[in-house]
């Protein structure tokens, strides 16, 4: 048997954290793809670095961009449940679709965000590099934002983890 | 009203889960803490690194003992369930412990798993030194045993969250 629809408070509680997480995730992303260090360490060498040289942040980058891919299908399921009283999916299926969903985007996120903090953390120790040794704390600054702003996404996402998991059909 | 008590396979199963989280994370432990390269370079220099040198490590050290902890509480709570037909926290209590205790500690494990991965991908693109190539190599790859450990030990406590919240007495 399907439990009984969420009220319309919970629905708006639910709306309102997908939405501050698909902007945590927005920012971050945009955040990640623009930084870049390009300097000139003397006339013949150009320091350069792009956050894809550093795995930690490709993999932060994957699961950013997974993240808000599901937030974004999300909102748009809630947007329609809120204004036509209906469930794109029918029946039990939506229930367990969010339940799956928010976990493993939860997961993804958390991991996605202690990568991207363990990699900051180690790369901050390393020895500088004379001349650049500013841009390189900019740089690692930007990745520490980047790495906090999906720990956002992450706790947010985890909330509606537990919401989907109380609002689960019971089968066992 | 509390849901019915999960059947004696389902808690056998739940038993063999919890038994190979703690066995994979016991091992990651002990690989962890004795991972050090300590050799001497020439004459005078000695080349010295233990496991919380690194961060990363350090982290993953955290998560195991807390996940060993949290796993060896449900281990002692499933037998003394089989053994004797009730349950030490009697009511919706005991569900909603498996519940949340499940959620955090995979969640601490896939964290944990990450940092560790993240790292030692970092660090073994970080420039050789020159005498100890061979040592940085086997202590990082004990880096990466350790960290596929965790991330075994987070994939069962991630199914045994998923049982615990099909369990869950309805409340929304």
């Amino acid at each position: 048997m399907a439990p009984p629809p969420p009220s319309m408070s919970c629905r708006i509680a639910a709306l309102f954290l997908r939405v501050l997480t698909f902007v945590c995730l927005l920012v971050s992303l945009i955040l990640l793809t623009t930084n870049k260090i390009e300097e000139d360490i003397d006339f013949e060498t150009i320091f350069k670095v792009r956050f894809n040289d550093i795995y930690g942040y490709r993999y932060l980058l994957a699961t950013t961009v997974l993240g808000m891919a599901y937030t974004l299908l999300q909102i748009a399921f809630t947007l329609f449940s809120i204004s036509t009283g209906n469930r794109i999916i029918s029946g039990d299926g939506s229930f367990t679709f969010d339940f799956y969903g928010d976990k493993v985007t939860s997961y993804l996120l958390a991991t996605g965000s202690a990568a991207a903090f363990a990699v900051t953390k180690e790369l901050k120790r390393s020895e500088p590099i004379e001349g650049v040794e500013d841009s390189i704390d900019k740089f690692l600054n930007k990745g520490y934002a980047c790495a906090s702003l999906a720990l956002i996404g992450f706790v947010c996402t985890a909330m509606l983890s537990v919401f989907s998991s109380y609002s689960l059909p019971k089968k066992v």
